[in-house]
């Protein structure tokens, strides 16, 4: 584990998640004793980020094994599958929930009687594999950092999000602890205010100079107070480096290539997504209008007023100056360079 | 008056503002009966928007007049001098606030007995000529646009901020009766949320189609969905056309060009400030953090944290494709082209 800050908790039998939904007003721990309330609160994003959902789903894996093995000894197998295939289907979207219900399904076979001491180990596995990622990207970014600088980030991408330390905030996380960074802005991520609420608090929370930003400040905020980096992280980047990411992502890529600012997105191997050629094939969800309409019960604009409300834009591959992963670092990402990339990471 | 919306009146003697701060979930009429409650509802901002605080001030000049006759009769000039330095001084960077109490003022010497009929007469006029140059600055704007348009807009320009119709509103409103506009775009501008609260309400009243958008959205709204101009208003125009306008339209400005969208600022001859060479000049007002870190009184980032708060940007003229006067257009403007067109106006 990594540092203060840690939103998932395995704890006297059961998955504790930090209610992400209540930060920073109230720090609240939900405990999900069973594979359906891990899915609720994936679904209802009491824990978000891709890296921490499929942590989450791992140890949601293990809850409906242990289930299935009291309620059917040896054929807990076949019980089993119904609650898998509940938690991977709380988020559809999530590319990481997927990935770890199957990595945690692959270890059934090799599994005699009780499969909760296996399964509690491959989940921990899950998350300190995903713990050593991060500092691996974080060392390998904040080498790009020269020191005294002031940066910029965007959503959430630290230790809620992740299994610990954290992907983009991972980078700003050891980048500080160099004396590389001096300050961070955050934005406030509209509508789900992210950065505001999370990252805010993570930063808080670790004593890292930091101050709030809107959303709408990026440009000006690159005009006056000349933070270098951009530093964000990513949901999916084509086989050209075309980055999809929360949106605002590409608003604020904009605004910093405008004032000669870099762009490094920071985001582990799995992100990569070879088979999807450029950022036009990629699909993004829509969210409910509600989301922009209302905050926390208040209406905020008129009733029954439409809104278009994607959760990812796609920043050209062009605006990005870096992508920082767990292997290195590809400088101008484009389709040559990211192909060999993975070829010698063995992708 | 134009159309149905309006956020200002003269009822039974007394000034009736619309408050602002409680749209779109409440609509209440504060009555103002005298230039303190005046002040009072220009600094908590009851209302905002330039033209519409230099018209609630001449009001106020009209009720701190009619105080000063009823006290000390013929010797109202000097009693009023106080309520006008209050007045003046409720927000001190509104320009139009110092000049429609300076205009008022100007017409004292010429007044015998009771000044309220002359000066309720003033602010009258006052009124209706902010609303004949929205008229026309709404006519040259509109035919700039081409039929069946989408269009984005920011922050509030409408009848809510000015004596009625609007500036950059006023030029969407005439653009749409006649046919040129097809779907409004319209961002929240955080922190005030003035889009998402204001200039939704007024375009839903008028039964213009439109859709709301987070303010990070605007690169990827031009990517995706197209709109064709970002219609804006300004705070101040420099002599070499930078414009100084609610923060967010810097950011708007550059994900339109990225796209190949034209941008067009909407504002009254009184708006140039030729005295100011360019945008690095201009002073830009920081506001609280707490507009960041509050919103209804909930806390959506964590206590104490701080924030970059700066009221406006400036969006330099090199990303402006045309300004919009009650005298006509500027079409790529500089310092040369604004000079002309300014001594033209008599200016």
């Amino acid at each position: 584990m990594s540092g203060a800050v840690c939103g998932l908790r395995w704890q006297d039998g059961a998955l504790e998640l930090l209610d992400q939904r209540l930060l920073p007003a109230k720090q609240r721990w939900l405990r999900c004793a069973s594979a359906a309330a891990v899915a609720d609160a994936i679904r209802d994003m009491v824990v978000r980020g891709a890296p921490a959902i499929g942590i989450a789903a791992a140890y949601g894996v293990v809850l409906a094994a242990r289930a299935a093995y009291a309620q059917r000894g040896s054929d807990w197998r076949v019980a089993v599958v119904h609650d898998l295939e509940i938690i991977a289907a709380a988020r559809p979207t999530a590319v990481n929930l997927a990935w770890a219900v199957q990595r945690m399904a692959g270890c059934f076979a090799q599994i005699a009687g009780d499969p909760e001491p296996v399964l509690l180990a491959a989940a921990c596995a899950i998350r300190e594999q995903d713990i050593t990622t991060n500092h691996a990207m974080a060392a390998h970014g904040a080498a790009l950092i020269d020191p005294g600088s002031r940066v910029l980030t965007h959503c959430n991408t630290g230790a809620l999000a992740t299994g610990g330390h954290g992907t983009a905030l991972g980078v700003i996380r050891t980048a500080h602890a160099q004396g590389r960074i001096s300050e961070v802005f955050v934005d406030e991520t509209r509508p789900w205010l992210q950065g505001a609420r999370l990252t805010a608090w993570e930063l808080q929370q670790d004593g890292i100079p930091a101050r709030l930003v809107v959303d709408g400040a990026v440009a000006w905020l690159f005009a006056r107070l000349r933070p270098t980096w951009l530093i964000v992280g990513a949901d999916r980047i084509a086989a050209n480096g075309d980055t999809a990411n929360k949106i605002g992502t590409y608003t604020a890529a904009l605004a910093a290539r405008a004032h000669g600012a870099r762009v490094m997105v920071v985001a582990p191997l799995s992100t990569f997504d070879p088979a999807t050629p450029g950022g036009e094939a990629i699909e993004v969800e829509q969210r409910p209008k509600q989301e922009l309409t209302c905050l926390a019960g208040q209406a905020i604009a008129p009733d029954d007023f439409a809104a278009w409300n994607p959760v990812f834009d796609v920043t050209p591959a062009t605006l990005i100056d870096a992508i920082v992963c767990e292997h290195g670092v590809i400088e101008q990402p484009d389709t040559a360079r990211i192909a060999a990339f993975l070829a010698a990471a063995g992708r």
